[in-house]
């Protein structure tokens, strides 16, 4: 008994989508809102970022990393279509038309087409035993190849992906090769705290050959990988992982006629719709969105943010004002044991967006140094000179050392300066750090600098 | 060649202490500035926290609990007295008195006389086998009646100090009881996470026996320990510990006719300066503090406020102007794999300070929930009605658990609502949390609430 109820229809069954179409029926009943969601491929709502600890083997089975399945939504009345690609957006006529033809009619529309990983432009890329790590069918290929023998890995990339990719395959037994074009490992990252990050990998075994942008794939006469080459040499092997990032996988959006932001993804307002169609909502991987600090353009392809965007889109669907509040580029990974973290501004970016800074990195443990456990820890902070203001955080060092970040992360969010962090009431115990968290130490080294 | 220059007095050679004659030695050289530390007991700098870790043989060796020793503090010319103890201060004349009747004048002098671990009024307290957790010494003393066989130990007290003892002990293979006049262990927390603390320690084969306060310590005709009685019951027991918490040792200072505060510490101002004595100054367990929220006077023992108490004191003093900002009570501990932390108000703080506040609790996991090792973590939050201020967090739960207090604390300490931690980009990985931090669901769900 449908009574001129309106339709959103949401492209992308991930992250983004679902959070958007699950926000959106918290917010209105299935009486006032029918919700449908297309999705290319066969399953919704998994975790890519969990594919490597699956290859891995720490996460036993697949199915692990499904987080709800199609039947679960429609418990809430929200129809998710599985294997429904959507061919066009006609925006004029506010319709969704789907490879199989059919047009499907919408009062809002949230496109959340998710990421794209970037592909180097070199020949042998379509040879057999090259993947990404994108889809669930990606990790299948990869566990396939490694259940077949594959004995030596070629990862091509040093961000997260490509440490954690490196890790994983290294756990599995092959030998390792890391490829990158950049001078270190972590590009986000300084250079001084980069180089922990190139040492310690090296010390785990793992082969890392950078400042090396990948000329060609050598294939067999049987169409199977060989070797990857470089200017500098030729890394024989029988597997390649792109571990390159992603890109926003605009090509509908662009197609339609959205309009595209300066990073190629799309161009939304902080309440995720579209600046040029306001009626259409992007949000997740697929959608630029600001730096925190900056103010400037990003596009960051991360879970956290599409499900925050997601969630924006949804609401704003439903009814309620929202916005998305930017982000400071944070991200983690551990590599070993080696944990990785960042947030806000690099140097390097704090150098572009004409900042007036210092660093300052200090070296501590992660526990009372007495203590069993107690790990190597350096905290980097990117401080504003003058105002004292807290720019940016890095943090590189041993178990327990990368969740700090969020210490970090939470005081630049709130605009304090290192010296009103340094006299913030972290907590102690000697099991969970010394008398002064490395955190705090980092927070007044920078302030007695800026004092003078 | 000493040409009038003016001595510094500190009493007490720990945290507070030390940190403010190293500070002070920072800022004026020995030309300048004489400084005098006088310690009673036969060492300096030692971490207290780290004795129970010692007896549970997790640190391997006393001294490794020794930061620096009275040599190194003399490469500083910073000339450290141990075995001296402080008989008297002669307010008028600005002098300190030893026990062997020395008469030390000072232009400045820190009183950093640190806690007094509260002993409960019943009988049989002096019996052998009932010790403190204070000093160094207190810890040599539990190591050998342990060594000496003892086999059932009774914990006085359900505070941080009685956890960690209970746990060690229970490590060494005693079999203990903790008994405890409150009705849950861990005080300073509410009910429901208490409840928490308590299934935990009981899980783990420690019998909490809760409500009951100590009538008496029954002693058998050797004058050794041979039970602990309440109303409820006798335990018997050959090994008792006062993990009561600590008060402020103020003896010294009363005497003296230093202003007390309404807590019984030394009442100081922001800058460490005694009210009623602007040459003196306090720092540490003996002196009395704020609460960065209520404003309220405050008396929290912690090496990490002593530090940084010293560190004004001894800036101050140093002619650079500063001040302690105040305290959150800030608190952490462990109990086997439980972690259990706190920052803030707890409810009974936020009734008592006439807040108009709720409460969420919310529980996840620590890790993505496929990932191996992935634990419960349950985070209550108070904020304040209206405002949606946070005011108050507590967390309980498995590894890593516990430091995500910082980033609470950190939160509250600049002034955020929870809708805005709410929105702060906070780390995300799989091995270190769900796509939504456990602190990003818990603001979340407390500034939905605030919404309506």
């Amino acid at each position: 008994m449908r009574v001129n109820r309106d339709r959103l229809v949401v492209i992308g069954g991930d992250a983004a989508g679902l959070s958007a179409a699950a926000q959106a029926r918290r917010l209105k009943d299935a009486r006032q809102l029918e919700i449908v969601v297309l999705e290319q491929g066969p399953e919704v709502s998994y975790s890519a970022c969990g594919i490597p600890y699956w290859i891995g083997g720490l996460v036993p089975d697949r199915d692990r990393l499904i987080a709800r399945t199609p039947e679960q939504f429609a418990a809430q009345d929200i129809s998710v279509r599985t294997d429904t690609r959507a061919q066009a957006i006609d925006l004029d006529a506010g319709a969704v038309v789907t490879a199989t033809g059919e047009r499907l009619g919408y009062d809002a529309l949230v496109v959340a087409t998710g990421g794209r990983p970037f592909r180097p432009r070199v020949p042998g890329l379509d040879a057999d035993g090259v993947h990404g790590v994108h889809r669930l069918a990606d990790g299948a290929d990869i566990r396939a190849a490694i259940a077949a023998g594959a004995q030596r890995a070629v990862v091509l990339g040093g961000g997260y992906i490509g440490l954690e990719m490196a890790e994983v395959l290294q756990t599995r037994g092959l030998h390792v090769t890391v490829v990158l074009a950049d001078p270190l490992p972590m590009a986000q990252l300084d250079d001084d705290m980069g180089e922990r990050v190139c040492e310690a990998m090296g010390a785990m075994g793992i082969d890392v050959q950078t400042g090396q942008p990948v000329r060609e794939i050598e294939v067999d006469a049987d169409g199977a990988v060989r070797a990857v080459r470089t200017d500098a040499g030729s890394y024989p092997c029988d597997l390649v992982v792109l571990g390159l990032g992603m890109g926003p996988e605009v090509s509908l959006a662009g197609d339609a006629g959205l309009r595209l932001g300066v990073t190629g993804a799309i161009d939304v307002q902080r309440n995720q719709r579209s600046r040029s169609h306001p009626e259409v909502f992007a949000a997740g991987d697929c959608a630029q969105t600001f730096h925190r600090i900056t103010g400037d353009p990003a596009h960051v392809a991360l879970g956290t943010h599409a499900n925050k965007q997601g969630r924006v889109a949804g609401s704003v669907i439903g009814g309620r004002a929202a916005r998305f509040a930017g982000v400071l580029g944070t991200a983690m990974t551990k590599v070993g044991d080696l944990e990785v973290a960042r947030t806000g501004l690099c140097t390097t970016q704090a150098e572009d967006g004409g900042f007036d800074f210092r660093t300052e990195l200090i070296e501590g443990t992660t526990r009372a140094g007495y203590y069993p456990g107690a790990a190597p820890i350096a905290i980097k902070l990117i401080t504003e000179r003058g105002s004292g203001l807290l720019l940016g955080a890095q943090v590189v060092g041993g178990p327990g050392s990368g969740k700090r970040i969020d210490v970090l992360a939470t005081a630049i969010w709130a605009g304090m300066t290192a010296e009103e962090l340094a006299g913030a009431d972290l907590s102690y115990a000697p099991p969970f750090s010394p008398t002064y968290d490395p955190v705090t130490v980092a927070a007044r080294v920078s302030s007695r600098v800026e004092r003078g």
